[in-house]
């Protein structure tokens, strides 16, 4: 009888921990996930729910200890948005990744993936590659988030465990932040409320949130090592987004472009090359933008 | 009356640590050093001493919130040599930094300098500048330091401390580890045994551990943030060293160049480029190599 293939999974209430659980059971793996916090119903039948705050790491250290995963995707981070480019969580969340990942390998564990970020390249570079693109972050939160992945590649490579890095870059859909920029413009349109946006002429490369978690989920059933663009690898302006969402709620009118001031020293392109995903992970996202929008304006209808 | 200038200093036990006390006490800071395990006699007089793993970082966190202290100086790491590159410990010290660095500023600490390392640099370039040779560390070791550090100068930057960066090249002198280079040769040529060396063609910056000792005091005293390379600004072969050592101590026929291998990868002159430290922080090392060795010389006869 094989090994049962075990996965610890964080942050698993969260936007992409909810939709990556049954990607990883449909995959076959058992799954042990983590949730600290007040939020309700984010488990998936069949998954094993323990409450850890992964920031007093003992908790973790333990539950490494009983379970002895045999794969841990780790996504846990403060994602709040506005808040998480500077906080000093980051620090937090670097410290208690790094224990996290030592656990893991004492326990015995084969295959690690953890959550990236596209804030982790130089957006002066419009188009990012893993291999090509300059690392050069500009937050805190992409700044750790690079100083993690440096240290995890190493660490890797020097031990046992197999390292994949998902780098995200903008993931929307059902259980989004409700501040960022898709749902609170859905939102404004659904109560018959302008949605003020900047000019709408910056281009980036927003992924369904289900796309995103099934490519998580695929990296970490491969054995791929390094970083990996998760994109849709369609960009589109956020004028276009904005004009589809209007386009299936109605209401076009609302959307008031320029009525806010873009900040002023953000980059008008910055897409991802989704060669890696598509060609060494064999994974192409399939959810198209019309799609996606409508499946996420449907689900805060019934919010 | 002006508030009394109290410096947390971790690592006190360790080679730097022993040497930097002098120098901040003759500074007029109140001291209160760390160290943890079974070294002896490490603490200077007039020094408050105190038995603290940072490793499990509860006890740092209490003696932060005890203390207040206005500095902090951290060299703790682990520095065993031939160890210290690839240990998995280089996680737990970025995560234990980390911590005592958001309880320091938690506190209200003011400034604070940690202990970098000349292993942060890409050694393909020769001449290490702060501000212009790239960073690409090969060693665990390294990328832990430059990570570190990354985190640490925007976590500086966004709150209210100010950090300096002291980017140590190759300390040598009284309480060095005795596996390393020049404690090994002057050991064997007291014993009268030969003393097994590479080819000596490798040109270095050593610096005379009092020296660095001191730059690191004045780079804690300074209001200088970012790194600052601490080397003595004098390269030298290997050669050149055990030679001067063989002219100290007699039995020059004891020094065997050539009888080991050289490091497939390593590159034979990687040196500092010192600006920074002497026209920005206004220090010039002041033991010429002799000097130094000879200190060292004495240092091991009477142990």
């Amino acid at each position: 009888m094989s090994q049962p293939r075990r996965v610890l999974l964080t942050g698993a209430s969260g936007f992409l921990g909810r939709h990556v659980q049954p990607h990883l059971l449909a995959r076959g793996f058992e799954v042990h996930a983590l949730n600290f916090g007040d939020q309700k119903d984010w488990a998936a039948a069949g998954v094993e729910a323990y409450d850890c705050n992964l920031l007093t790491h003992e908790g973790a250290s333990a539950l490494m200890e009983q379970l002895r995963p045999t794969h841990l995707l780790h996504l846990a981070w403060t994602a709040e948005p506005g808040i998480y480019w500077e906080t000093p969580d980051n620090l937090r969340w670097v410290a208690a990744s790094l224990n996290l990942l030592l656990k893991f390998q004492e326990c015995g564990g084969q295959r690690a993936v953890i959550a990236g970020s596209c804030a982790e390249y130089d957006w002066n570079y419009p188009v990012a590659h893993e291999a090509q693109t300059p690392l050069n972050p500009a937050s805190l939160y992409g700044i750790s988030k690079n100083a993690l992945r440096a240290i995890a590649e190493k660490f890797a490579e020097n031990s046992s465990i197999s390292l994949g890095w998902g780098r995200l870059f903008f993931p929307y859909g059902p259980h989004e932040p409700k501040a960022r920029l898709i749902p609170s413009v859905i939102r404004a349109l659904l109560r018959g409320e302008p949605a003020l946006c900047t000019h709408g002429r910056q281009v980036r490369d927003f992924i369904y949130i289900d796309d995103a978690a099934a490519a998580l989920a695929a990296l970490l059933d491969s054995s791929l090592t390094g970083p990996v663009n998760i994109a849709s690898g369609e960009p589109r302006s956020l004028k276009e987004i904005v004009s589809a969402i209007a386009g299936e709620i109605g209401q076009p009118e609302l959307i008031q472009l320029g009525a806010l001031e873009a900040p002023a020293r953000e980059v008008e392109k910055f897409i991802a090359d989704i060669t890696r995903l598509k060609s060494e992970l064999n994974f192409t996202p399939s959810t198209g933008m019309h799609a996606g929008l409508r499946a996420s304006i449907d689900w805060w209808r019934n919010r």
